[in-house]
């Protein structure tokens, strides 16, 4: 009997060994198949965090900025703040007999997508703001998360929630495990993206950037509330986003990872600092699993990304090819 | 000889023992004389530590906030970033000569500071504007360091950076020690700010809060700049400040920190959430270390702040009784 307490030792030595050696080899990306767009990813991390090599960063440098539409989760038939938007309208119609005839209202009540499309910014911020302001931030951040339990998604039927990449889900956390702190840079509002950005993404609010309107405090009866007014204030898309990460970071962050020419300007500032540098765009090429779109698409375009792409050394990866697997499964 | 060594050995274990002890109760706040306001902090910090008890708040919602000017530095005899502005006026007269006869930089090229005093908000945003912007982000950040490295406050003859509070700093250690992370919320220019918060609070750039002017991206040769345009963004003072926690931070901090009142409607914004609150006002009452002044100053006013300190909880820390010393050691 005493012999088998060291053999069993020995056996209990050599799994805990095997497992150790598994958990260290683990795929971190599991769901991206293997090809020049993950293998880049996987060269930059280590290339980076090798303590002593040439391209090492400090832990506190190593900052990654994602966009979220198209990015981190679907963006099509149209941005899903836009379709929550939409949604508000007809939930506020009732209180608003006056829309039926006045446009840009009107086109969404009657679902006439192509009137809205062709509505110009001005219209659709008007909507924006109709649906968007007049309220507290915490009566806001109720609406949407409402919204977000319950809408679902045209095409695939899930929530919204649901339909973001499990393949970027990977990465983030792949960067994350490597030291990196991963913020979002959005078009979308910045109030919006973060009632879900921490549950779904591991993303604290303070860590996303958005589009804002302005906000004002304001004491009720003893209780101070902020309330959102109906006016723009920064719009975090193109060339406004290098603006808003240097706003909220105060640094350059050293990877970026976007889908449309609204994020050109962004991976364009990130990837012409000194030092190593990392830039993608994932090509929606997908029309079978997702979305098939770029060039011409209204909703996230990608062209002039794609021309100039390789120039400047950004990987890009086809979703089609690249990705094992689109959403999360139920 | 052999019997020496488990002695020594012993010995050594005793020493290890007592040290490790010693740690585990050393003072963290060995600036701050025993009373009410350092009593308060330690309660606070100990209660929404205390895993399991009635009071306890998880890492993740641990968020302070600390105002700049004459909480964590000095401000007098004026804010430090306006004597900046004012020794920056000077560095550019040359290039201006029609400043010889114009307000309010005549005030400031002759040294009236009574004049400037009661020039009024927007002759002194004109006189921000014309030495904040217009340049890069780049060069304004290096211009600011270099006044850092060389500027003498004209009571102390002392370094700026050498006026931070000593008592303040072992606050910030000790919160972050416990779990907080701490933030800067300043009436401050954000990017002024940004230059020395992580050398001298241990504060990251995207840990600070400020006021900001509008920057714009532009690609000048091939390379993108950011470049500071002559136009007030954002104001985070007064009723600004908790509507920058809330656009930074999107959540509300547990504890706030402050002088003036500036800082009022932060401290009423962070202590009126639900859950244990903290909020705290330094009162500078101390002429002869530092500078006496409340009610009647043009600079850091408290009045309001001190009527309703008591009947809102908030702890008012006596510079003068409170502090065992004011700035480090040369």
């Amino acid at each position: 009997m005493k012999k088998k307490v060291p053999i069993l030792l020995a056996a209990l030595g050599s799994i805990a060994l095997l497992t150790r050696k598994a958990v260290a080899q683990a795929d971190p990306l599991p769901s991206w198949n293997d090809g020049a767009a993950r293998n880049s990813l996987i060269e930059f991390v280590t290339r980076v965090t090798k303590k002593g090599g040439p391209d090492f960063v400090p832990d506190m440098d190593r900052v990654a900025v994602f966009d979220n539409d198209g990015t981190l989760w679907a963006e099509q038939p149209f941005y899903f703040q836009g379709l929550f938007a939409m949604d508000r309208v007809r939930s506020l119609a009732p209180r608003h007999p006056e829309w039926k005839e006045k446009q840009p209202f009107k086109a969404v009540l009657e679902n006439d997508l192509k009137t809205l499309a062709a509505a110009g910014p001005e219209r659709l911020i008007e909507l924006l703001m109709a649906t968007h302001a007049g309220m507290t931030t915490d009566e806001f951040e109720q609406i949407v998360k409402d919204w977000l339990a319950t809408a679902r998604h045209p095409k695939f039927k899930r929530l919204y929630t649901d339909l973001v990449y499990q393949p970027m889900l990977e990465l983030l956390a792949y960067l994350r495990a490597n030291g990196f702190r991963t913020f979002i840079v959005s078009g979308g509002g910045i109030e919006f993206l973060r009632t879900f950005s921490e549950g779904r993404y591991g993303i604290p609010p303070e860590q996303v950037i958005g589009s804002s309107i302005v906000t004002k405090y304001e004491v009720r009866d003893g209780r101070p509330v902020l309330v959102r007014e109906p006016k723009l204030e920064f719009i975090d898309d193109s060339a406004g986003k290098p603006v808003g990460i240097h706003k909220f970071l105060g640094c350059r962050p050293i990877a970026a990872f976007g889908n449309s020419d609204g994020d050109f300007q962004m991976l364009e500032w990130v990837t012409s600092g000194s030092g190593p540098r990392f830039g993608l765009l994932l090509h929606h090429d997908d029309a079978e699993r997702e979305f098939a779109y770029d060039r011409a698409s209204v909703v996230g375009q990608l062209d002039r990304g794609l021309n100039e792409a390789a120039k400047r050394g950004w990987s890009v990866v086809s979703m089609k090819t690249d990705w094992k697997r689109v959403f999360p499964a139920l």
